[in-house]
């Protein structure tokens, strides 16, 4: 039988040894003193049981991870209705993507390129009372832990130069795809990035992904369908233009970060997350990948 | 327990009643009298067991559906080192293929857009002594049914008229990402895709992708990895520019062609082969695509 | 000999009679009740006699016409390094300006496109005192006329809905190809844009442009190699995506902006000045791309 | 007075003691061998008083050169129908020609990219009994001189290496914009571009554009209004990619080709051609582009 422990265990030798471990993220400045050595892995199988090595009570910053959790918030506050506003097809290009917006007129070709995520912060923000607060609580009771916050010098930070966010924010005004005002949508986009989490804590905030959308808890969060569909949008877009690169080395839907994390997931099974600081030329974690590539390898655990 | 003919005679009634059947492909003159109506359903299990319902027994052209076989043959005698001469990210862009090719220098996105797939043509007359005979006794093995053939009067009227193609295949030559001339090149992708099999065929043919790369003879065709690897590049690149939809509502790697068929599998349970020939916008069999997310949530089965 | 009072008369006959007078531009609320009947011309020869016909004397919003009195400025202020942040290319491409600047990496096609003219805004801002009453001073030295002056209702109506400029600056801004904040460069930019001119005063402010440098009171204000120079920027650049016919049918140097305006010249010759409200599905002024068809056609005078 | 024989002479001595003088064309294999150091000019005034400086009698391969002559001859035979198969708006972009001809549906930009070549050259083929004779002669009869004609080697060799055309040539045909067989009408179009000239022959082939359509023998050739039309495209389309930069720099209407050949001209006042074979990286003459600018500075005349 399968040890996974033994599994981790291999990988994080195989990690820590490795010298070229990517280049952390500069351009948000207040994530580029992180170490580049962390790397900590933790697994959580849909039995209860778990598995970690190295750093995997340590936090980082969450980034774009935090996209699945706004578009499964907002797909169970609106339903279907979310899909006149945005679209679930790969966005390929990697050097355009404000053209890519400007030639399907105002559209985000996913929820998980900048300009969708925006589009998901501007509904979160039309439908909840406090929209800040509301999105950080559902994501600790999603992960059944209330010690889960933001970082607010990071949120502050993205809003002093993020200003590539500003100009597709202001490209949806233009085509009538934002409700509410830039600034407003932006200032919860930045804090729902600025979340910080650890290894353990991304676990359980995917297993409901994993589990027919029931949470850590037992309780529902999402529908069954729902949580199906999420997975599918994670595996088809959830790793910038390394989409198809991540489907064909490990197969498994997940969504990685600027941070360093990455969580993968196969359903009915297990959420594994990975945390390496840093990245490769396609803005995702270096050893993260190569963790999550050699796991499916060893345990022959893919959805494909 | 699911009652798998039950469930393909519902699709098959909700099918024939349906008065928006599509549009029938009139791009290749030889395909565009075929009769819209037609509607068949094959479906496999891993375990040998068949179902079917409707013109399942019928011929139709495969056309793109072909490019996964041709994909299978070449990376089952090159291996790897394939992935030097085209990529396996989505296409995205609809309007705008040759566009990519420039921009990415002559690298195909994938192997199932057109020029990705020329490449792979390309390949095999490189790796083959007689190309054509050698790539239909594949398709032979594969399905283990010496009845399958070229449609020469296809193949024919693609090379009258298939100007795209023509040039996407000098723009790769242009790169240096051809090796052999165009019209070789050409005349052995046009016959591909001018393979003809029946939705029965067509489940065979693809067997070995649901069954860890082994064919329906129980002998090995591909090792399990290439296997997968095939049926992750179906899931993220098997539809154009429905690719992410596809993943969405249905959920299963997949491939479909202008012929109107469509071939989806769940590795290590079943393949399913659709036939309507009626395309939607996107160039997908309409009523195809919709059997097929009737299937998925009749039977509650994807990978997701 | 040609006597140009009966050609404008001509050019005015015409112009009243035809039905299709364009679409008034409505982007910007406060421009979209102008009265569609407006129609005048003003022509100034390089020997100081002038003619006109129409609403010559009515004030409109010169818009993107005062795109060519920045770049003026800012080149006379800091010369031929103006260039290091600019190109001087058409630009061709209707759908997709900001496309263009992310694959230029924030280097405008030239300083007449929007996120050209923000960078030369830009520029201004970081010369000037008081930017916007110096720029003032100098269209009035230019002109003459210390009676011009910005419609700030025009300029806040922008403010409140430009957010495509937004978009662009921000772009720049991310690209390091903007010094001022955003906030800051825009305002200049949109009350620059919203100075009011009739056909008279701006045929006085382009008369430099005409005359080796010189303005109205003969003063050098521009050496006679940036007058040139900018000459041919307004040739290849001057409108929007209708650079190449407006050369072609018309044959002279000019510039349009959305509030109906066109003014052009033929140096050492004359500035002619045309004003009608209703714009052509390029963004020109339709009448007036007629009337100076019209001209060139009667009078048998271009650069070519 | 100018002595335009002294202007020649001192750009001569600039010229031959540069040190950087480009990079031969090597993608027409015919063509790389040909000596860097050659420079010639020639001068015509309309006045029919002729200059000259280094090589100007040695003859070389004019390539896009023709694309005027090409144009001007169907531009007489068919008139203004011509522009519902190609448009004259400046190109822009560099490195997606085809992209380009895909999102405008087949319609070429201008006539002077190789795109819109093709276009005229299809025209021509189907109005012309003998093509590639009937071409000749025009050119011939321009110029006044029956010695001109095709290098059959370099149309040789572009046939067999010119991918890129011929993938515009099936883009154009996929898009219905080609009314003969590819193989025609590029067979013709690397003809057109395998003319070889001197610097002589070729001001006296373009003396008809500046001298309103009439020819070096005086007969109207063209209407004066389609000279000063080819003249306006000429100077917003003539030199790919520099096209702005060549207006803004030397400010007169001109074409080059990658044979290092350039002929530029001022209307009614004279046509001067330079021949040096490196080129720059936008693909033009690198010291032919130096030497008209020197040629406008030290003369002060441009159309601006």
């Amino acid at each position: 039988m399968l040890d996974y422990q033994e599994v981790l265990n291999t990988i994080y030798a195989n990690a820590i040894q490795e010298k070229n471990k990517g280049i952390v993220a500069s351009y948000i400045p207040e994530l580029k003193h992180i170490d580049a050595s962390n790397f900590g892995i933790h697994l959580r199988l849909i039995t209860g049981k778990t598995y970690n090595v190295g750093q995997a009570e340590t936090h980082f910053s969450i980034q774009s991870i935090s996209k699945v959790l706004s578009l499964a918030y907002a797909f169970s506050l609106v339903g279907n209705k979310l899909w006149q506003r945005l679209d679930v097809e790969p966005s390929g290009n990697p050097f355009n993507h404000l053209a890519l917006l400007e030639l399907e007129h105002g559209i985000p070709r996913n929820p998980f390129i900048n300009s969708g995520a925006i589009v998901i912060a501007d509904i979160l923000i039309s439908n909840l009372k406090n929209p800040k607060e509301d999105f950080l609580n559902y994501v600790r009771d999603l992960t059944n832990d209330t010690s889960i916050n933001f970082n607010k010098k990071v949120a502050q930070s993205e809003k002093n130069t993020g200003f590539t966010n500003y100009a597709a924010a202001n490209l949806l005004k233009s085509f009538n795809n934002l409700e509410n005002p830039v600034e407003d949508v932006l200032d919860f986009y930045f804090h729902q990035c600025a979340i910080e989490m650890n290894c353990t804590q991304l676990s359980n905030a995917f297993f409901a992904f994993a589990n027919q959308g029931k949470c850590v808890l037992n309780k529902t969060r999402l529908t069954s369908s729902q949580a199906k569909r999420i997975n599918a949008i994670m595996l088809t877009c959830g790793f910038y233009d390394e989409a198809g690169e991540f489907a064909f080395e490990v197969g498994l839907p997940g969504k990685s970060g600027v941070g360093g994390g990455i969580v993968a997931l196969l359903p009915n099974e297990f959420v594994i997350s990975v945390w390496s600081p840093g990245l490769n030329d396609k803005g995702n974690s270096k050893l993260g990948m190569q963790a999550l590539e050699q796991f499916t390898t060893l345990t022959k655990r893919s959805i494909f």
